[in-house]
């Protein structure tokens, strides 16, 4: 009960925003959601308590995890569900004439006050056939919410995880950096993406609207249209530059990198490795230099990285080095990423050695190109000298599997359980409102996930416990385990007095994230033949599965 | 000169909408765009007027042709474009503090209003290298433009491509719908999805928001769970069911339905064919069909088509027959469908026959089920009785290739031509501010697109003009046009007194893809090697283009 003596808590009450995209709205959904709508109404069914699960079938990029996101935008949603008069004029207006008023008094009056949500915390690790989230409520208003719970989970849960594949690739050292708004599938293609990188273990985006939205922290330095916006040295108008100190000015920073460039091209060390380097470039460097003296960061091979990019930057960041200033790096978005970097790392050594700057050596190397798992793992194979990873459409249009199958099936009405068969056997659902536990042995990482009927006695410490495959009789094991871990929580209360989570901020969405998969055993980990992880049900529940299969499958004739 | 005297014109005074999505704002960027722009305005460069070119460098799918798609969007955002006081101090605090603060004021003052846009028209058959926008303005502010327009473009013209494709193999007569957006990347990878399937060559969608956005015909009846909601008749309160005509009411619509069943079950014709069906599948097409007695299409794959959702869909059609209404058809959503189709047809023509409906042969047959081009194809081949197909993963999310590698390129700034270098040929950038002309043959269909300098004089109808590869010098050909279309229009005019472009209705542009792909050779649009389209440039672009290479790139020294 709460100050007001009302027992049901609105979810509109919580305080919760509405979705980050505004286009995310109750008419984001399929026409048939309507149709059904309609045809339980005028059965008078719609009021039937139902238990939907949100799942999906198989893990994506031939791997054997995937992390959960998306469950923040789910609960925003319904939290703020409600359907507008012009809203309803247009379902009116495209369902049959023959449709009755009353059904769309119906709909004014729908708010999902009455819908409960229970999920497992997004950034958990989780693996095919569990249930990422059960919604209970009236059956006509969990059929509206499918779609938009199964769009906004899908491709957040599949872009998490393909961001999570790449960090694992580019090992912990490695900075990650997504660049792939303009690649992705329409513009909050690239928000989510960035967003849901971020939470996967990326470190950063070039993505503007992603990190005010998120707080993500933003990169980018120039492009190539930079350095070929400039002929020669005459475009910069002003030359001057203070010190990093503020004690002193050079007025012609110009003169001063032109004067480096010939000293490094004809010294005893360098002498005969660089050619002519390309004058525009050069100037190009130098105004961004003067622009950013204390965040200068060049991209290298607008011309050509060894014999003009690479030359011209060190011109600069040595000229900027007499002011006090510590140039950051370079930028290779082309070529052999493996080559060039480990050449530039040796010439940042020598000029190092050379010039006794001791930071020169240790200057940052980013590589971007069309990067993906593959081209990471092939570096690493080859041996590199690359800091920081710029990465874009592979990662973010998840190339490689460009969605997961995540399903909402039925699984309980009216308190009676739900089967979906299928002649094919992964494609049955299993039924019951259920509980799931993820089981810990002697070593801290996960063993089985375990999913029981919601009332039945909870696994519990030191006690042996049996874990049955669903479908296939004779895979099961026993287990002791040594910690239970309860994995759906209750994110709606609806009207039930069930204690709410609150939504955590992204950073701890990252940092559960990043945790969870460190925690993981390596053999599931791996791109190469990982081992599966087991989700398993309880004896009691793969008796009654089965029971209810039989019960509901027609008895065939052979003819 | 506009009646106020002035003889700049404002974009915004055009009264074009902002864009669909409301998170498409000037903050949809790459950082780097911001910190480019600071670097501009330091050195005092940012008001040079630039040049960049929008294409695309490879078809996608394996195809030899995309159809462009994005434009109005681009339109709409550039026409709208102002930064708000809250977004300028978001780009401060995310530049180093050393930023002068006469660079926010700057952009504080940007309003497009004098950018122009040069497009080819939405829904045209565009092929790689030839611009698809030429942008020309202030350089710091085409910058900022890049990665929107890139994003608005990329996914616009590969999902109508992969719809225009599906339609190619599934052929005219049959109907499309796109079923997608529970799969899409994301709420507006669904939206856009639906509304570029739409000028693809769709028919129709399942999205709701995207009917209600676009005025896109809507599509869909119900879902596995809908049929596994239903236990037995016991849940149908409402029984009656007045006649079409309305002159009576059968008051047990259940009972007609169930003697039917009986009927055809023991008929002569259907004897033995048919076991037991299931009855709460029964109970929910009795169902559904009461609520939709004009517009009764059924799933029909929940448990088993043939032996229970077949017969169980022709009992409640029959039933409705009697009252005076036609069934519209069912739906198979998994299994063999080239099969399952047949069978169907002919049991809907075996029922005809018997109970002289005219109609009940030729009732609709919707497939759906992780429909692709292959397997569209492969259901051609092997003969299917399917009238109308619901796609959606592998058509929105354009899983067999999820990006289009749309590029944004400099060619030219203060009058100066500009181009970007690569080993790779492939991706050396046409310089100059140029043209395009499609040249038609004495067939209907266009035989080569030729690009030229912005002065140069266009082809001319009955005139032998030389076309040439950009890049091979042996690849050339003489040309005499029978009709010639410029491609780039005008449709933002700047500050310029050109004529500017109205953006079409959403038909139109549909119209014009639809006729577009028609007027195609048919050896472009063929799915297996198919023949590429040409595109070439003048005698002196491709002169121009060469003196420009060499003069920018670096000689080697071989060692």
């Amino acid at each position: 009960m709460d100050e007001n003596g009302s027992k049901k808590k609105k979810n509109s009450g919580r305080g919760v925003s509405g979705p980050t995209n505004p286009m995310v709205t109750p008419l984001l959904t399929d026409h048939y959601q309507f149709t059904m709508a309609y045809a339980y109404w005028k059965a008078n069914k719609h009021q039937e308590r139902a238990v939907f699960d949100l799942y999906f079938r198989k893990n994506p990029f031939g791997g054997e995890y995937t992390v959960f996101a998306g469950l923040e935008e789910c609960v925003r949603f319904i939290s703020n569900y409600k359907l507008s008069e012009d809203e309803i004029h247009f379902i009116k207006q495209n369902l049959p004439a023959s449709c009755e008023d009353g059904f769309f008094d119906y709909l004014r009056g729908i708010d999902c006050s009455d819908v409960e949500v229970y999920a497992i915390p997004e950034g958990t690790v989780v693996f095919p056939k569990v249930p990422l989230l059960r919604i209970e409520g009236p059956v006509a208003v969990v059929q509206l919410l499918e779609t938009p719970f199964v769009n906004l989970i899908n491709f957040a849960s599949l872009v998490t995880t393909n961001a999570a594949r790449h960090r694992f690739v580019a090992g912990k050292s490695k900075t990650l950096l997504e660049f792939g708004l303009r690649r992705a599938q329409g513009p909050d293609g690239g928000v989510s993406a960035s967003k849901y990188c971020y939470i996967g273990g990326f470190d950063a985006t070039s993505n503007v609207a992603a990190g005010r939205l998120f707080g993500i922290p933003l990169r980018g330095t120039h492009s190539h249209a930079f350095v070929s916006s400039y002929m020669s040295f005459d475009e910069i108008a002003d030359k001057a530059l203070r010190t990093k100190d503020g004690s002193s000015t050079c007025e012609d920073f110009v003169s001063l990198v032109q004067k480096w460039l010939n000293k490094i091209k004809w010294s005893n060390s360098f002498r005969g490795i660089f050619s002519e380097t390309n004058q525009s470039e050069l100037a190009a460097f130098t105004s961004y230099a003067l622009a950013f003296p204390d965040n200068f960061l060049a991209l290298v091979d607008t011309y050509d990285v060894i014999r003009s990019g690479i030359p011209n930057f060190c011109a600069v960041a040595l000229a900027l080095s007499d002011l006090g200033y510590k140039a950051v790096g370079i930028r290779l978005d082309s070529g052999d990423l493996a080559y060039l970097s480990c050449e530039t790392r040796k010439l940042f050594c020598s000029i190092e050695k050379e010039y006794e700057l001791s930071y020169f050596g240790k200057m940052s190397i980013t590589a971007s190109n069309d990067l993906n798992e593959e081209t990471l793992d092939a570096l690493n194979k080859q041996g590199h000298e690359v800091d920081a990873y710029g990465i874009g459409t592979y990662l973010v249009t998840c190339y490689a599997q460009a969605a997961l199958g995540v399903v909402f099936k039925l699984v309980e009405i009216n308190n009676q359980p739900r089967i979906k068969l299928s002649e094919d056997v992964s494609k049955v659902s299993i039924p019951c409102k259920k509980r799931i536990y993820r089981l810990y042995g002697k070593e801290t990482y996960p063993l089985v996930d375990i999913i029981t009927g919601e009332n039945e006695p909870p696994p519990k410490v030191g006690e042996r416990i049996l874990c049955r495959h669903p479908f296939q009789e004779s895979k099961r094991a026993y287990v002791v385990p040594q910690h239970v871990e309860e994995l759906l929580r209750c994110y709606c209360a609806g009207s039930s007095d069930k204690k709410q989570e609150t939504l955590p901020p992204l950073k701890d969405i990252r940092d559960r994230c990043i945790k969870q998969l460190e925690q993981m055993r390596r053999d599931h980990m791996r791109r190469l033949n990982p081992t599966p992880y087991k989700v398993s049900v309880s004896a009691k529940l793969y008796d009654f599965i089965h029971f209810l299969w039989l019960n509901e499958a027609p008895v065939g004739e052979l003819q």
